[in-house]
């Protein structure tokens, strides 16, 4: 069954981040959501999101869905292919939702719950069709961070869970099935557990939230964002392996080590405490630009592990391709529109504008866009066909800076043998920014020596640069640096 | 009192990071281990941790400083101007080491032990100079993660705590000071509280290793590499600020959402559990090839947030611009060397080789030494004057890989009024891998209009501009994409 049309009954922090990932990935999406200025807020949410996507994804961006408020959740489920439910963490309000939901549903409709803690047998207790229920458990921000937990309960089917296992990575993420249901399942037991070995770090005046913050984020959190725990340890362990780092680390657990035999008095104190300290620590940041910081910080973060081809970043490159293959056909006759992205806040120099390799980063995916276009995409890398550049001119006419979007053309200038001269222009609106040229030379990966193109490649190159003979002749193409004008 | 010589006791994992952040900050270091082959492995672990730096810093590195290994305890302390301890955890070993330390060295000489969970209040306990000595906990691996947990005991000086404040952020690194000892202070406290649960999750069959991984590496780690935790909260709590997201989950703290209040049995058969499913995750992987991934990835997510500014890599800038002020003057009448990198992991592409952008990137920094070298250094751009690049010439001669260094030599064609004709030659050895020609133009920042250089960068760019008269004109000067070779 195919996803096209997709329920979010609640339009919160976490069914914002849903309806974004959606519409991104092209599904069309019904939101229920009863509460005053939902709409507004949802707005702002998704306009967040899409500013981070514009960012992320270098590849072609799918046309977006449809967003529109229900007026019930009946309403939103009737033509749904999928439900996602991210309404309060009560058990009765989740239960009530489900009826709603199921009176207007097609019976085989996943109905994915978006609970951090509830397991899911309790969910589908009084379902009419139990067995289309789990718990799809992501994290904020949803539209960035590509985890979610997949819990079954007791009652749902193996199928229900294997097309959840399909369908979340056309979205760009990585479904982790947990094998049995516990409360809270795996990340926020994790989370717990850490949360409250801080909260009495905090309340026995050992350190500050700042303090505790910055030993995280100087420290483990930078194995933990590419390693996780486990694979972190295993190479602590060194050759020895993880059994010597078991054996070495293991009699800590008799140590007193943690405070967790115990749970901190959750009181007025203790919540003043951390709230005044956070307050010390990141008041004078406001909360929309913090969210901002931390938007380009994963976005930057991703991009170095896409560059790295590990973890998050490999998924990232490996959505990239799919979306790659959904590009429409450009209309050959005009210059090629090979590229464009939204000047990320990794893009910039000390100077305040993008920094001039950034210039030759876009103009670079731009000649992937138009590979890409001639059929010299990942499959056809992959089997040892690629184009080199031999030499570059560069153009910087303007300054461009964060969170203006850049979009390049591309011109054949010519295409004969084993020779590609392109000739791009970068724009903003219809600023122009910079041009570029570039001559390439396909090249046999194998042998690492030139080589003619293969025959539907050079089909496509003829194509081209015929349709591209008609175009005027590019203001400043053949120029040398420091020509005057003529 | 300025730290020269230290003696670095323990070569083991922990003493070869702080042993290799040393000597690249330009220190003498004299190593006790008695181990068998304890040399032969601080040389590896050294040769590991070259390659971080040469691919982390892009700024110039100091002179490395030296490594003895020393015969004894009183040897390696007799001249030391800090003493760094890295011996086992077992508090009688790490008592007779101090006494043997206390025979020579200077009584005013800091010891910083690297124990990660003993009070330094029972370290320092038989101490002849107890005030002297405090934990400085780093994290591994020592030469890539910048914090430090600075721990005082009951007999530690306040002039100690605030050497080791002041001394390591010139090694790059980020001291924290714990505000009360307790055993394993801040860090290994919040580890072991995840660490029980996660023994918990993976003994009671929730996940596996490999998934619990995946769930920190694709989630929460990515957030807490640069926000930590409290500030994470702060912001997934929105407008209504910290008090508003404890409330929403405060109650939590009573629900059985971690299984801390017990401890897992430490047997074979967990040991097993663990080693087993660790070895079908990464056993595939060499151990020392992980440790290359592990370091590729700190090398590319911290100059991902040197590039947002944030965090760890806002750090690593400063540490940088440091660097770059104990830059050597260079010989004027040669082409100058401005820029040299050992080739990072994220420098690669589809190709795989390095990426087209970063020769321009490798460039733009040789661009950035020269401006250096001429005095627009950090201290003139935030006083508004720098260079803009207005057009560019590149020639990619020869391909090069990761791992293989590059170096960049930079050779002034004209200087006049407000223009800089630069050429650039970037080579690996002896092989010329690329060529690129600058015209870039000084701004005013303020205005962002072009205008005359300060008139101590024009004297010293008149300098240079005239020695560089002498020099040959470079091979390919002038040139414009596709001409043909005379």
């Amino acid at each position: 069954m195919t996803i096209k049309q997709v329920a979010v009954l609640g339009g919160g922090v976490i069914g914002a981040g849903w309806v974004a990932r959606l519409i991104e990935n092209g599904h069309d999406v019904a939101v229920f959501d009863p509460a005053e200025g939902a709409e507004r807020r949802l707005h702002e949410s998704l306009a967040n999101a899409d500013a981070a996507y514009a960012k992320l994804f270098t590849a072609p961006r799918r046309a977006k869905g449809q967003v529109r408020m229900a007026p019930s959740v009946a309403d939103a489920c009737r033509d749904a292919d999928l439900i996602v439910e991210a309404v309060p963490e009560r058990l009765d309000i989740k239960h009530r939702v489900y009826a709603e939901a199921e009176s207007t549903a097609r019976p085989d409709v996943l109905i994915a719950s978006s609970t951090s803690g509830i397991k899911p047998t309790d969910l589908q207790g009084p379902l009419q069709h139990p067995e289309r229920l789990l718990v799809v458990h992501p994290f904020n921000p949803v539209y960035l961070l590509p985890v979610v937990e997949i819990v079954g309960g007791q009652q749902t089917s193996e199928d229900a869970i294997q097309r959840a296992m399909d369908f979340y990575p056309t979205l760009g993420m990585k479904p982790v099935r947990v094998r049995k249901e516990i409360e809270a399942f795996v990340a926020d037991r994790l989370l717990e557990s850490l949360w409250r070995e801080a909260l009495w770090l905090i309340k026995d005046g050992i350190c500050t939230t700042q303090e505790l913050d910055d030993i995280v984020r100087y420290g483990f959190g930078l194995r933990w964002a590419q390693l996780g725990v486990f694979d972190t340890y295993r190479v602590a362990g060194g050759e020895a392996g993880m059994r010597h780092f078991m054996a070495q680390f293991g009699p800590c657990l008799k140590w007193p080590w943690t405070k967790l035999m115990d749970v901190p008095e959750f009181d007025d104190a203790l919540v003043d405490l951390i709230a005044g300290q956070s307050d010390a620590q990141s008041g004078h940041i406001p909360i929309r630009q913090l969210e901002r910081i931390r938007d380009d910080n994963l976005v930057a973060i991703q991009k170095a592990l896409q560059a790295t081809n590990w973890g998050a970043g490999e998924l990232l490159a490996r959505h990239e391709r799919a979306l790659a293959q959904d590009a429409p056909e450009p209309d050959w006759t005009q210059p090629l529109p090979t590229f464009r992205v939204r000047v990320p806040a990794h893009w910039l120099d000390y100077n305040g504008h993008m920094t001039e390799s950034r210039y030759l980063e876009a103009f670079a995916l731009g000649t992937d866009g138009f590979m890409r276009m001639i059929g010299l995409d990942a499959e056809a890398i992959a089997a040892g066909h690629s184009l080199f550049t031999a030499e570059t001119h560069i153009r910087h006419l303007d300054e461009v800076s964060r969170d203006q979007d850049i979009a390049i053309t591309t011109q054949v200038v010519e295409a004969a043998v084993k020779k590609v001269h392109l000739w791009h222009e970068m724009r903003e609106g219809t600023r122009l920014l910079a041009t570029s040229e570039h001559l390439l030379i396909h090249m046999d990966l194998n042998t690492r020596a030139s080589a003619e193109p293969p025959p539907a490649v050079r089909a496509r190159l003829d194509h081209v640069a015929e349709a591209h003979t008609k175009l005027p002749q590019p203001d400043g193409l053949g120029r040398h640096v420091g020509q005057r004008r003529h």
